[in-house]
């Protein structure tokens, strides 16, 4: 295998795994082995689902605005900001009117987003 | 602890733990129990030194243009650029003439990057 085959970018559509994870809400994922990327979009004034696993999450705002709510907090987000979240806290977030896009990533991989599909992976 | 205090910002030169990778390569780290994430800015024209790790490696071009080179490959990355570098596999960057400014993440921590220092942590 090329190491081509591990280069990707956040606006190739065509790249990564579709998974539409509410309303408005739709990721491509990319599995590693020690950990996965999602660049996740998110529709303007649309809210994801609060949820929660055992892996440990970070989150990258990389367009728009955002309020990320986490823990029983809810904290306002700008393009540039970064968090982490542990593992078992709940979470979930709100765009911003003009939409948002976000990178998540997730260690260890979440099993349930290894294939295509929908939902944040409860089932 | 509240939440906020899993929340950053790539510009804040603040946060995270500094290190000098190489001269003109400089971090900011800033680790979690699976995920380690490293804002790197390297300056124009300036090159990091091929190291390897058994650790999972993340990275995505924010900032300027690069080259990589990763398992004896070179390939030239933009910005919105991302690739994965597994394990094992030798790696560096050269920044283009406008300087580079990557988001790596690494899966699991690496130890040496768990303190302020200097280097790529092969000591």
């Amino acid at each position: 295998m090329s190491q081509k085959d591990n280069f990707f970018n956040l606006h190739n559509t065509a790249q990564g795994l579709a998974r539409e994870l509410a309303p408005g809400v739709n990721t491509r994922i990319f599995p590693g082995e020690q950990a996965m990327l999602s660049v996740v979009r998110i529709e303007p004034n649309t809210e994801g689902k609060m949820h929660e696993h055992p892996e440990e999450q970070w989150g990258l705002l990389l367009e728009g605005s955002a309020v990320r709510f986490q823990g029983g907090e809810e904290i306002a987000v700008k393009a540039g900001d970064f968090w982490r979240t542990p593992g078992g806290v709940p979470h979930t977030m709100r765009a911003g009117a003009e939409g948002a896009v976000v990178l998540d990533v997730f260690s260890p991989p979440r099993e349930a987003y290894k294939k295509k599909g929908q939902g944040f992976g409860e089932g």
